[in-house]
């Protein structure tokens, strides 16, 4: 990843129709500058980028120190003591804004907190989402991205190999969620890419399950969700597996939904629309009568954010491209009784889609 | 907490000045309404408050059973599917509101990308900080809040009373906070409170490093900072030690630390100045010649969210009241060498500051 390069083609597409950009703490702020700052919550950290200058960095005096991960020449940086208003020095930043087109670029994740605070200084601009300009080139993975996209599908592969080693019966979800964290960092992960799923018995049957303290025992469907960070790129995997007994009628249920994957995965290429690949999955799960309980889209594009564009929902005409990287993650869910999703991260290449993620996909009994 | 009643406050205050509320989750909607979904990233979630009728909520399906979470009667409640666009839902609820004051609250936490999208829905009206509204009552703890609040330091002072007895050289900063955010949650935490923290030898001068691989080792001084939740409340706790010996200086450079957690611990009290309680442990550290190296403000305001109103700033005013919590966590971070942080939650009385957390605050040598 090169931010000086890729900030460069932001203003190239700014020139025309934008008279800067506001970004604040998240994955625009490390494709575009390098720095990628944690949890600064409260305080405000902010780039400033403008389409006929240098950008300015306002940052907090705790994180000083991250002003070395960015390669970025700005104009200004103004650092910010807890005793300081960091408003001020924003303010300052806009007033170099370049005014013609009063049209402003605004990080996507930004808190309303800080707009709210600044709406009045912007009082003439009206407001783009920086993401739906980012997005058009970071949707578009470069061959660098997708060797770190397919080491972070390594790690989240080692990590469920290794998962299988254990002794999973009697352990607890949160501890289980915690030991694959564990293992994810072992294996090179700076850190996961999402809360980490563990839901067992009948907590797999809701697909936004957080771990408990059940324990694993015995006929027990299990869904592990989880991802690996590598140098700012995610992975995002699910594997489902039995616990000694597989459940009445699971087996059936697991080979519609594996099914589901592989088919969808086999109409994967560059120029069909993201809709078709949820049509052919979720036409596998209808046919089979479980259209009610494939509650959600099948799959989500996948980057340096666990979940960007293309999203893969039944409405969506969007052509997917060359290069593009998303999840398929079709499911069933029977209430009261257990979940089964299997989810694979693909990346499109011109003529077929490729799984990063390689991870055992038959129904594993433990 | 009874979201009924928290609602019914904020509509008390909302008729006068303000023609509706719009929540995204996070803890003013877990206060108002008892929502608490997680991680619902980029799926509209959202409550439409207003002050003469019954509020509406939008919900994604996959998060649809959290709706028995909640007390309250809502007027209308849109579950919106994956293939279908909740905005449509939201532009219907907007024009429900009062429409006399154009005055709205607005969620702090909501994310620019809804408030973009949205904008021209609400055209006609300013926004507020719904914050700056409950704030106002939440800022002062109720006696079953503090109840909440002092289970959280209990189960921050268990964990560290397990931690001391554990062997700590040679464990990595990750492995042991993983181990923390374990044992937080086997003593009743339902999670952590925000990232746990092990910064152990020179990492420990950064206020905001970050778990690495870095092994623990002889000579090492370590900070651990974390908190548990609980009843979804929050607390906050940092403590500082040796492994088996101290670096030079250490001790003194702790004792000075300890005595300005304890010296402005005992100026707190109904009526003082938030800034008096930073500038009486910034004056011991000062005295002391470690001006330089005492980063950031003394403490901050805790509850549903760790961080919260009101902040222990060099310039806050603000008056301390009956009620209030807030951490006092005064370090001094000596550069490539080891920094000393201790941090206690404190509960504002009517003549004095009550310690919530209750660990060891002696300068320990594992």
């Amino acid at each position: 990843m090169d931010p000086k390069n890729n900030l460069k083609r932001l203003i190239s597409q700014m020139d025309d129709s934008y008279d800067g950009a506001l970004i604040t703490p998240g994955s625009n702020l490390y494709y575009l500058t390098g720095l990628n700052p944690k949890n600064v919550l409260e305080r405000l950290f902010s780039v400033i980028v403008y389409p006929d200058k240098k950008p300015v960095l306002i940052i907090p005096k705790l994180y000083e120190d991250y002003i070395e991960q960015s390669s970025i020449d700005f104009e200004n940086i103004y650092v910010w003591g807890d005793d300081q208003d960091p408003y001020k020095y924003l303010e300052k930043a806009l007033k170099d804004l370049k005014g013609c087109n009063k049209n402003l670029l605004i990080e996507d994740s930004m808190s309303a907190d800080v707009l709210m605070k600044i709406k009045d200084l912007l009082g003439k601009y009206s407001w783009s989402s920086l993401n739906s300009e980012t997005s058009r080139f970071r949707k578009i993975k470069s061959k660098e991205e997708v060797r770190h996209m397919k080491k972070a599908a390594e790690i989240a592969d080692h990590t469920f190999e290794a998962l299988l080693e254990e002794q999973l019966i009697g352990k607890t979800e949160i501890e289980l969620a915690s030991h694959i964290d564990l293992l994810l960092k072992e294996f090179g992960a700076s850190d996961t890419s999402f809360e980490t799923m563990v839901a067992s018995g009948p907590n797999s049957a809701n697909p936004h399950h957080f771990p408990s303290k059940r324990r694993l025992k015995e006929k027990d469907i299990v869904i592990f969700d989880y991802g690996a960070k590598y140098k700012g790129y995610c992975s995002d995997i699910s594997r489902t597996v039995a616990i000694k007994k597989a459940p009445e009628g699971s087996k059936k249920v697991y080979d519609i939904v594996k099914s589901a994957l592989s088919k969808s995965k086999e109409i994967v290429k560059a120029g069909i629309e993201a809709r078709h690949i949820d049509k052919q999955a979720r036409d596998v799960i209808v046919d089979e009568g479980f259209g009610e309980n494939f509650k959600h889209r099948v799959g989500h594009g996948i980057g340096l954010d666990a979940h960007e564009e293309p999203y893969l929902t039944g409405e969506n005409r969007e052509k997917i491209k060359k290069g593009m990287t998303f999840t398929i993650e079709p499911g069933i869910y029977l209430k009261g009784r257990y979940g089964i999703r299997i989810e694979d991260d693909i990346y499109t290449m011109e003529k077929e889609g490729k799984s990063l993620t390689k991870s055992d996909r038959e129904f594993i009994c433990l």
